[in-house]
């Protein structure tokens, strides 16, 4: 009964006005990975370059982690370079250097085949279809990352794999794209069309709104003081959302409602450290104090 | 015990991808008192001109405002005509007509000088002091909006009468503008320092994010399929936040919470219609309805 996830493995030079950082894990399965295990275990589904040593490897040890299907091949990892100016809502993409990544083509491990709840991260959507072909039986959900590049570039692609959707999380930008419209309500109406139950709006510092049949939830984001790099917030975001959702039977609102929170919560630890640090050094009392003051933060008592 | 409002009444005309209308009734203080009266009596003081008609003294009939401060004086009233976008979020100025709201000096009849709470809207901070020192006593608090013309054209006149606040509802960008940084609990801190101890921050379609002595709060916007006109949404909002604050004795956190709850959910019915359509048409029942709704929406049941 695992969590399978299907993305980058990566390293990142970051810039931010908090600092920089060379040469530092990345990718949208580490952060994923990384927040989800908190709840459930997790499978990944990856390849690395030569230059992933000991040092990358060890920080997924100890987690209930399986790196079985994490393929090590000749060359070098995937490696991105961004910077953000003060508005950290957008990154600045200075250099993609594909690498191994390119010739990316995910070869599901057997046991893998029969993972009861699968992540597609962001990847082409050709690739996304093609692991959804490889499951030996349909999972329990799917839950599919994308971005504007494929939606404007690979749209077809894109609206195959959709139909075989559960969930969809995407940012706000790349929602009104793909639905051809700005009102998330008649985006979500659109996007159930296209296949997912379920959306998750990401809107960086103003939360996410999540949709599902049986009605909607807004969350705001954790407010924080420094914001020191919002790399891979958005997928631990979907960690946290997706851990919980795969630890739970249901997907009923007040499930999700919790998903949202963890995935929010779980987001906040990410950005206020460079990379994956701040998930690493993460404690689970950290983690249960965070989550009781966000509690406090959204409620209100009854009048 | 009466909530003082000192702002505009004025003419309108507006248009928005749902459509346009000429010469509607708008103005800082008429949605402020629309919306605050349903929770407070208010008490107007603005200017309008002679072609402001029985039409327009109509829509504040029937309910809790006192009129006796709306000076009716010689010449056109305040007209602004203003345009919208695909983004709601950002009105665009076509044209602004002072006319008698250039001459505007408020002066508080006797009776309005032991308000106990006063909502000083977006005018002259000098004009916003100046009503200050009529009070006949400090009011239980004074709350205040302002704009960026204010604070990047006259900031030692709004920082005077900032010393005399004890809420500031702005924008996010008028936030960040005042206080000169990013973040907003920074900001918070800042405008602690300059004078008022409650801040709400106003961010559109993302709803409001609070901040007290006490914590903070942030609540979304209600989501609405069709916004017709966005016009007066700040001004509902602080209306229905402040009309509900004047009705109560304390400015706990769990107040302020309530408070802006009832303020998101007042602005949600303004921008379903042009102009105070929305508000002149709302019924008991319809606010009840979706005070109910959005508090599904924002909650989560324990664990």
């Amino acid at each position: 009964m695992s969590l399978l996830v299907v993305g980058s493995v990566a390293f990142d030079d970051l810039e931010t006005p908090s600092g920089r950082r060379d040469n530092i894990l990345g990718g949208s399965a580490s952060y994923f990975s990384l927040s989800a295990s908190r709840f459930h275990p997790v499978q990944i589904v990856a390849v690395v370059g030569e230059d992933f040593g000991p040092e990358e490897f060890q920080v997924f040890a100890g987690r209930p982690i399986d790196l079985t299907g994490l393929v090590q091949t000749r060359g070098q990892s995937f490696h991105w370079k961004g910077s953000y100016g003060q508005d950290l809502n957008e990154a600045r993409t200075l250099e993609t250097h594909l690498n191994v990544f390119a010739d990316f083509h995910p070869d599901l491990p057997e046991a893998h085949r029969n993972a009861s709840c699968l992540f597609l991260g962001n990847i082409d959507p050709v690739l996304q279809l093609d692991v959804v072909r490889q499951m030996a039986r349909r999972p329990r959900w799917i839950a599919l990352d994308t971005m504007n590049f494929w939606i404007d570039g690979n749209r077809g692609a894109l609206l195959d794999v959709l139909k075989e959707i559960d969930i969809l999380l995407v940012n706000e930008t790349e929602a009104r794209a793909l639905a051809g419209d700005r009102n998330l309500i008649k985006v979500y109406q659109r996007i159930q069309e296209l296949g997912p139950r379920i959306l998750v709006v990401k809107r960086g510092e103003y939360g996410v709104s999540l949709f599902s049949p049986e009605g909607c939830f807004v969350a705001p984001a954790f407010p924080l003081e420094e914001v020191a790099d919002p790399t891979g917030a958005g997928d631990t975001f979907a960690g946290g959302f997706l851990g919980y959702l795969a630890s739970r039977e249901d997907l009923s609102l007040e499930t999700l409602k919790h998903a949202a929170l963890f995935g929010t919560i779980m987001a906040s630890f990410t950005v206020q450290q460079f990379g994956t640090a701040g998930l690493q050094a993460l404690t689970d009392e950290q983690l249960k104090e965070r989550i009781a003051a966000f509690k406090a933060m959204i409620q209100i008592t009854a009048n």
